[in-house]
């Protein structure tokens, strides 16, 4: 390490979730001004920071309208002032209280792929809700296959049939642009997903469906992505920090890797060409990305004056355990790391790895997360 | 699902971590009985269970001294009346003053494998220590190699002569067991573990180290060698509730699994054999473990009147996202499923699974984690 730690993290002791301010609210305006220019709604979803904090600079560049995970998250922000948040998972028929309680308070959007659930919703829920249908446009996870278009009419006329409120539109996750391998596939995920939603839609309104709107969310299409037509509503939300999977996806710059770990150096083994950090699985997540054919769980950040730069491929993360991490030294000289110096270890999965913790250390001070 | 749930499970709404007290009790018995009869001191690992009440149960079976992998968890069992703690990790060297506050009010091993730390101990630490040379025996994660007789000679000449506390002996953890392919493998390793350090001891005692203990560490080794002729001191902690990472292993037995995730189903996809639940990686941890070259994170359980039985491998955990879980249907029937439905997913490995939970249910209602 060739510069002296800044005075902000010179206090750290444990492994401590990292945020570069400046950085974040970079990527948080980047993707408002794209949607803006790109004529399509903006609902950023919060998963990935989770924080009535960051939350606001969201709100500074015109964000009404939130997405959410779960119904923890959407009470949470529920309390701190979010009057329409989209519920982006399928409807958990066992906290269907606490989905009520919500529904009473807020805008509140849900997610349903089966007539059975927008039957329960129809006959419990105390308020009316926007209610989407998930479509799978081919990442396979949950929804309804977006080929099956009667399938999608028959629910959605179940839905404004229902008493549970009224049919919002069709709802996909192109999850599989986490599969792609750059840019090229990116777009062209993109470009599927666009056009199987626009061409499912225009099938449901040429049967009779009066009103449906198409909202695809994830941050590789939408970073990547310039154009959106057809679309009216986007929900990327991993942006906002990104991380070394988005990194090797093409979806950002090194510039814009937004948080890291600081953990403490415990061991250092030249013999084994090895470092031994106080950072592990329960500190970083045990997500782990594949690079040149290598698996590996974080990157050290080469450091900068007041934070960090870009990931230093000499010194990947190659195991962890509980509580150790293990860094390769990949011609990186071991003399210049000793024990008891802080380093910065860039995540694989940045929403994971944020999930750890309660709080992010800035160069400010703290920042609560929920 | 072929039985209904039982009352206990019955309000779960959300992944909810489940204890079956029974087998945790059963487990730490075991290791009790085995070790008594071996005449070896067992010094049980809590960084998996994490929990004063848990904690409780091995000392009725004779436990006075145990071992913790942060200083945090050594405080929070110091404060919960255990005086005898080993901190099984290399000393940080950030955290002195909250070791010096430990050190001041219970009897404190401690590990290094480098004099500079050494020596910052002997300067800082306000009352001695056990202190323990870390040795890598084959796992190569931290440690001095075994086969550095010399060097360890000189560290544990220079912790005796630093003043942070007395030589207490040799500390290994035969961590490579994990990457064992059955028994006989894990056997292989526990004789080169046990053989390395013992040669070692004698070559320390020989060259006029006046005491040596030796100390061992994991799971696999402890659960299944019977023999530890030798070794004075085992420190195992994952047998408490053993993980599909231990089956595979051989280390124990589907009916010792003594925890699982109760997750709500929220998605059922007879056309794709797949299931979605409510519980992501958020709840299980991504760590994930290659059955007949097959990666997954889990398996749901066979349900009993009470509980859950083996693990059913048509129902493996194919995929996690951050709050979602696919199941593949791998020739079971999804009409045996319902949305609605909660399910129990035996975990890969449970330290890292519990440490994402504040709480254990158990049939008795709830136990808390610090």
């Amino acid at each position: 390490m060739t510069t002296t730690l800044p005075t902000w993290l010179g206090r750290v002791s444990r492994p401590t979730l990292v945020l570069d301010v400046d950085r974040a609210r970079r990527n948080i305006e980047r993707m408002a001004v794209k949607a803006k220019a790109a004529g399509v709604r903006l609902r950023p979803h919060f998963k990935t920071h989770q924080s009535a904090t960051i939350g606001g600079w969201f709100r500074e560049h015109g964000a009404t309208g939130i997405t959410v995970s779960s119904v923890d998250m959407a009470r949470y922000f529920a309390e701190e002032g979010w009057r329409d948040i989209t519920l982006a998972f399928p409807v958990n028929l066992r906290q269907l209280d606490e989905i009520n309680d919500l529904v009473r308070r807020i805008d509140l959007g849900l997610v349903v792929d089966d007539e059975e659930t927008a039957s329960v919703l129809g006959a419990r829920l105390v308020e009316p809700a926007r209610i989407w249908i998930k479509v799978d446009t081919g990442y396979g996870r949950a929804g309804i296959d977006w080929s099956r278009s009667k399938r999608i009419a028959r629910l959605a006329a179940a839905i404004d049939g229902s008493g549970a409120g009224s049919f919002a539109g069709l709802l996909a996750h192109a999850g599989h642009s986490y599969h792609a391998r750059g840019r090229r596939e990116i777009l062209a995920i993109h470009d599927q997903t666009r056009s199987r939603l626009i061409e499912l839609r225009n099938w449901l309104l040429a049967a009779g469906v009066r009103r449906c709107e198409l909202s695809i969310g994830d941050t590789p299409c939408c970073s990547v992505a310039d154009s959106f037509e057809g679309i009216d509503e986007i929900r990327p939300g991993n942006y906002v920090f990104f991380d070394l999977t988005q990194l090797q996806l093409g979806s950002c710059e090194a510039e814009d890797l937004a948080v890291a770990v600081a953990c403490p150096v415990v061991g250092v083994y030249p013999e084994r060409n090895q470092l031994v950090l106080y950072g592990g699985a329960i500190h970083l997540s045990k997500d782990s990305v594949l690079d040149h054919g290598t698996r590996l769980f974080g990157y050290l950040a080469q450091r900068t004056d007041n934070g960090w730069g870009a990931p230093d491929p000499r010194l990947p993360v190659s195991s962890l355990s509980q509580e150790h991490g293990v860094v390769s030294l990949e011609g990186a000289d071991a003399d210049d790391i000793q024990v008891g110096d802080v380093v910065l270890v860039l995540p694989v999965h940045s929403c994971l790895t944020v999930d750890l913790y309660d709080e992010y250390l800035t160069v400010d001070g703290l920042i609560r997360r929920r």
